[in-house]
Order: structure tokens, then sequence, then C-alpha cells
């Protein structure tokens, strides 16, 4: 077991390939869950584009689940311009390409106030009168073994106000966030769809990640929510800010899904 | 000069190698648009992919904008599944790399009411109380072609209510939406920082597109928002409702701006 920053690190192989060993614990259902392989693919990525050392965007389609274990990373640098770099990314393990990722790549500075945003963050009950999310939730037939290495605290209250919403904090226990560890805190919370009826796995095929600025220390501030469920896919839109209540990072993601029987 | 269509189609040459022929018209400032290159794009990418003709997701890096003529495509499928198949794809002009994007391709069904979703459609006075944006438009120092390829009637009135926002319809004169110009549609609209106070051209760094239905025919109905302005970058969220009031079509994207000396 490794904290964040250590299960994420890759090892130059020469020719923009790399090394990656895909941890058991950031798994969901014992699938390595898709942010914490952007956060690889973003190493990776880093690794190979000299001049910008952050993620401004992440964009990867997700084609077959990986296991924990040994996997093979390419990067390609796609153009290095002025204020940013470009890296294409691919994710393969026995052959099998898992994840595909496009990287704009260049220096994030530490959140300050915007020049303008479009709204305050969500009110939250205070971090310790919320409980953390449990590994094996009752019911939930599902056991999220990330959650043990996370402080994950969902304001269950307000879940579905409005309804398709759920919001919370989150904490990486020994780790400060960082842009990288952002990509990860993007997909890290519970599919909101289960405030509409579903509660079932929602593998995603398309996640698209903004990081908009270095998170001061302390825990973030979530608010995951769906947008339009069709016969089998959602969109969810996630949205985060630090301790600051400055906004860090923002997501969207085109996920599957099953409705229960009726 | 060629409709939509024809300015979008791509023609193989083999081995995953396509030639386009980017159409003059269909540009801002004299460079194609983005969702304009989003579109050639998708027709590679569907050429490529037996078993899904319509595209479910689509993300771009833009690296260096294209001048119009010939350009080059090259498609790889990534995987074919049951529902889904992935395609990355590039867009070249003399061995310059301009575009790459990832696809996820499937099926859409014609758009129905939904299982869920968020919001109803902003209200919009009707298209023909409404005046056509004009491609030459006193005072913005750019000439926007593709404004006379397409009926665009924003609701100036209400511009800026909410901060951030804008919103109107959408036409192709003589053709029907479907789901490869809705990948244009998404980037058609002015951005929405004029109505925070900068009026220049906003460069797109990512786009992605989520193409959730078939629309209906008739004018689309578009609501383009800006969310975050940082010292140099700022996203901006797209939704995109048919002529019956689903929602047919999703975008974000993340540009470079530049405000105006104060």
């Amino acid at each position: 077991m490794a904290g964040f920053t250590d299960a994420t690190q890759v090892r130059t192989t020469g020719d923009g390939g790399f090394d990656a060993d895909l941890d058991p614990v950031w798994t969901v259902g014992g699938k390595p869950n898709g942010g914490y392989l952007l956060a690889v693919l973003a190493r990776a990525a880093i690794d190979s584009a000299a001049a910008h050392p952050d993620p401004l965007s992440a964009s990867a389609v997700y084609l077959s689940p990986p296991d924990p274990g040994p996997a093979a990373v390419t990067a390609e640098v796609l153009r290095t311009g002025r204020s940013a770099t470009q890296v294409r990314t691919r994710l393969s393990q026995k052959d099998r390409t898992c994840v595909e990722a496009l990287f704009t790549l260049g220096t994030l500075a530490a959140a300050t106030a915007p020049r303008w945003v479009d709204a305050a963050p969500p009110p939250l009950p205070a971090a310790d009168t919320l409980s953390p999310t449990p590994a094996h939730a009752p019911g939930s037939g599902l056991h999220i073994d990330m959650l043990d290495q996370i402080d994950q605290r969902i304001d269950w209250k307000s879940v579905g106000d409005p309804p398709g919403e759920l919001r919370g904090w989150l904490s990486l226990p020994d780790t400060p966030w960082d842009p990288i560890s952002l990509l990860f805190a993007a997909d890290a919370f519970p599919p909101a769809t289960f405030t509409l009826g579903s509660n079932g796995w929602t593998p995603t095929l398309e996640l698209t990640v903004y990081v908009r600025a270095r998170p001061a220390p302390g825990p973030l501030r979530v608010r995951q929510r769906a947008r339009l469920l069709t016969e089998h896919l959602v969109d969810q839109v996630c949205e985060i800010w630090d301790a600051n209540d400055h906004v860090v990072a923002q997501a969207t993601q085109l996920a599957a899904y099953r409705m229960p029987p009726t």
C-alpha cells in the first residue's frame, strides 16, 4: 500500500514509454478508479514535457478497465508552445489498450480570487459533524477500497436537494492536494445517479477535467451533480473548491448506467 | 462554398488516412472554427468504425490553427465493443499537427423525454423577433465568415442576465441538424466572456462535446455561459436543446483570453 503520490509514479523506459504499477487500494470493486488512472497518465505526460509541470486540461476515454498490477504507459508530445504543451497518452495492460487521454499542460498559480466566477461555493456543514463514507456501505454490493485511503464526508441530509446533486468534503489524510491529485478528486465522489433511483456501478466512458489553480492546504469542497439521464447514459458535472473557497477543478463525465427494474 | 455536410467530407486514402479540404467559409477571422474541425474529425472517426455511426463524446485539444485548404486526417480505432467504438483522430496540415481528438462512437436515438433532466430549457423570444448576428459586427474587429452560413439569433436584451451568459437560436439554413453538425453547434456561439468586459478572440485549448440524441428538425436553442475567469483562462459551458425542448448536446471548453487594459 502506497500513498497517492507513490501509487501514481511512473518509471521511464525511454522513447516515450513508462512502466506503472497500479495499486490495488485505489480501486472500486477491485478495478482502479478512473481518476486515479488519469493521474498516472498525467505523471507520464508531465515527465515528457519539460517546460510545463501542471495539467490544465485532461480528457480521457475509458476502453477497458485494467487490473491492479503492472501496466505500460506511452506519452507523445504533440506540441510545445510558450504557454502550453499538449501530450497524448495511453495506458495498456497485456497489450490491451485500457485508457487514452489528451493533456494540455501549463503552469498553474496558487488559487486566488478570480477575475470572475459564476457562483459561490455551496454551503456544507463542518466536516467534523459528518461521517466518513465507509468502504463497504451496506446495500451497495461493492467494496470501494479507495475509501479506506481518503476521507470523504458527504452531507447526506442535503442529498437530492436539489435532485441529482450531492455535496461533501474530501481529504487525502497524509498528503496535501496538488494539481495531479485533483484529477483523482474529480472522479472520487459517488455517482449522482444514486440520488435518482439507480445505485449500480456507472462505468465512465469519457472524463474531462480542468485544473484551474493550485489548491490551498486543507479539505476540498466537492459538488457532484447529474444533468441528463437518457436510456443508458448519464452526464455528471463535478466542481471542486479548495479550503479558501476558490474553484480549483471542474470536471464533466459521460457514463453508462442501468436503472433498477421497475 | 459548400453546405455543412459537403464542407466536412473526408476521402479515405487507406490505412486510416483521409484527405480533407477545409472550407474558407466556415471560419472566424480567416481560421476554421474549432467545432467545424471537430466535425471533420468525426467524419473520419465514423468512417473508420463500421459498427457505430454517431458521436457520443468528442474531446479535442487544439494545437495550432490550420488554414483553409487541404489537410490530412488520421484515425485509429482503439477498441470496438458491443455498444461503443473509441477512435483517436488527428488533423495535420503541412506536417504540422493542428488538432487531436478522441471519440466515443455509438448509436443515438431520436430525442425523446429523458428519464430525468436537471432543468427546463431557458426561455427565449420567438426567433422571428430577433435579428441574425452579422458576419461583420461593428466594433468586433473580426470577420466571422461562418455567420454568413448559419442563422444565429441571440437574445441581446437578456445578455448578461445572469452575468456571463448568452442565449439564442441557431439554424443551418439548408440542412437539418444531425449528431455531427451538433459538434459544430456546440462551438458556434460568441464567447460568453464578451458579457464580462472582454471582446477579444478566445482561442480554444480543449473542447469536449457530448451528443445525447438525434435532434428533431428545426432550430436549436443554445445557452452559452462562462463559469470561471482566472488570469488568462476561461471555461465555458454550452447546452443545446432541439425544437422539441429536449437536450441534444452539452459541451465544455477551456479557452485563453485577454482582458482589455484597465
